[in-house]
């Protein structure tokens, strides 16, 4: 341990880098600029949510990284990070909320170096203003567009990397139980998400949540939405909730999906309940390394359209840091090829009407042989009354 | 009431739609391209979240807007908003998670129309490739920038809007009281969370909250940062702890800080929080219509400053939707004036050591003759043991 808020060891971190800087290499980086929140956590520890403001990591060849962050958020990092109090540099608070100026001008004077040739940044994703920062600040031959260089890398989870994931899906397991004891018709679903949202915080006896997502929870007529909180009116009788909700540990996201039905299930909730079922035991089947991430969509299509569904939409991307990782996709045609250590929100949700939907989901890892789900929760459809 | 999730009227959102159209009309614009998530929620009632993926509001001078989103969150919009369903547009499902295409393009080849001679669009904080599928849907002459236009028309709040900050602010008030009751020696950071974030969702008897705001809640030498959650580690005795919370109504948040001291309170606690408390009083004193964001800043500086203390960060910002609002800023040498209507974090916290802090914030209004907290809760510093 780095640090006593650290789950990962140093020499964890000094692999990522050691990826990071691999792919530097393959591309003729000798300087990379990140400014993605998730990669920054990937790879620092950081987990302030300070994103909202000019941040940015340089990794180099051979130096040490160096995070630039907002004065006010140094010693967060310094709580959460296993960088050296040198590595963490503040700009002053004044930079903040001034419409005229940005401190990434700062940042980049600061990190810039007429001894680096090739600069790598994530330009893709930043906005226009900052862009220009960056266009500005460095030859038009020297910065390059490195997106996606460090979020692809995190495609493939270390098994302490898992090992979080999975304390996380452990939580859900607990906080969709608890869903299931205060969901009853009559019941306010504010009072209801209440109940959902501590045990997602509050963890097991052994570990705690360390965010508090906001779960998707529609009842009724809603159910044919997919991401809308809830109402403070009180649930109705023969109707159904559908209920996202993931957990966090140290950043790391698992996430789990399932239906309650108030009262006797209709007999279209019961119909797509099992087809779900059904197609879900298929996709993971498919689902081992060497398969593509269209082939898994596919198996699961080709179930539950043998029983008059369709799903319409992906069945699932990768979870890892802050939930929903902008690579691979679970949906027909995506060739990326699986691999053991890749871990997936497999989210099998189906919005048939404007006013109906069922949903079901499990966080899973692919494993040597195959994949394994982080749920341990019955799949039968929950009825309470 | 337009349906029976919206808080708002229906002449409500006009009378929102007909300033935009005032604003649009005076920068020369037949359109107006809106890709903000806020900004649509402010303009249609839609408060989903989905701003993950491309979706996009159009404003014409003459036609009813016209909302773009996702397949999947086409009948959330039509449960929260207003417009009607042949207003509310959406895009195929296979558009999501594909590397190599934008649902942008898809979206602007259905609002693009050869008759408007001038658009304006978000430009500002969009992303390079979405800022790219942009320029070249638009010949140059055609494609203004108008980052902000809407924003801004957000500062000055309706009495609806007020009413919901307000009631936000209420919710927050009951989750602190339910913090100084949890929040002790011996009991988990993480257990303290989960009941301060259940109070806030749970609301009052009346309204309930309708999101889940992840608070910022650091203990001991961690009460030296701003933007970090909590641990799975028990409160130790004789530290203090830092507490943000925020509460939502139909988006609109009212956020409330507080230090709370376990055990005695320690000198420096004591002198940052007197300091604190009469800094604050002479920030509402100077927050007037007539007076700029900076010299609120200003008066709030000069008092501290003579007790020995120095608030390096700005004293706050607008809130509303969504929370922080990024236009106006409580910052020394901001010159927008103050008028009725707008809403404010007023946050004072004051992180002095890199493992020392104390916070103490409210959301005021500021009213026809000065201005006015939405806290109810005792000023004094909290103790308990």
């Amino acid at each position: 341990m780095t640090s006593p808020d650290s789950p990962f060891t140093r020499a964890e971190y000094a692999r990522r880098i050691e990826r990071v800087r691999e792919a530097m290499a393959a591309r003729g980086l000798d300087q990379l600029l990140i400014t993605n929140a998730s990669n920054i956590a990937y790879l620092t520890g950081y987990i302030g949510e300070s994103a909202y403001v000019p941040q940015l990591l340089s990794v180099w060849l051979e130096a040490d990284p160096q995070l630039h962050l907002r004065d006010m958020d140094v010693s967060g990092c310094l709580h959460t990070s296993y960088l050296a109090s040198d590595r963490v540099v503040g700009y002053p608070e004044e930079w903040i909320g001034d419409p005229d100026r940005s401190a990434y001008s700062l940042i980049l004077d600061a990190v810039r170096s007429s001894a680096v040739r090739r600069v790598g940044a994530e330009l893709g994703e930043m906005t226009r203003d900052t862009l220009r920062i960056f266009e500005s600040a460095f030859p038009a031959d020297v910065l390059r567009d490195a997106s996606g260089l460090v979020t692809w890398l995190r495609l493939v989870k270390s098994p302490a990397e898992i090992g979080l994931i999975r304390q996380a899906a452990q939580i859900c397991d607990r906080a969709m139980q608890r869903a299931y004891e205060v969901v009853r018709p009559g019941v306010r679903e504010c009072d209801a998400a209440a109940e959902v949202i501590a045990a997602l915080v509050r963890g097991t006896e052994h570990f705690g949540g360390h965010f508090a997502y906001s779960p998707y929870m529609p009842s009724g007529s809603r159910t044919g939405t997919a991401h809308l909180t809830w109402t403070d009116r009180p649930y109705e009788r023969d109707t159904s909730v559908n209920l996202e909700i993931g957990a966090s540990r140290y950043g790391y996201t698992g996430a789990l999906m399932r239906s309650i039905s108030l009262g006797v299930p209709s007999d279209r909730l019961r119909r797509v309940h099992a087809a779900t079922l059904e197609g879900a035991a298929a996709a993971l089947e498919a689902m081992r390394p060497g398969t593509t991430c269209g082939e898994v969509a596919a198996a699961f299509g080709r179930v539950v359209s043998r029983h008059g569904f369709e799903k319409k939409s992906r069945c699932g991307y990768p979870i890892g840091i802050h939930w929903l990782e902008p690579t691979a996709s679970l949906r027909i045609g995506d060739r990326t090829v699986l691999e053991p250590g890749m871990t997936f929100h497999l989210m099998l949700g189906m919005w048939i009407e404007r006013d109906f939907g069922h949903v079901f989901s499990e966080t899973v890892g692919v494993t040597e042989s195959g994949a394994e789900s982080m749920a341990t929760l019955p799949r039968t459809l929950a009825i309470v009354a």
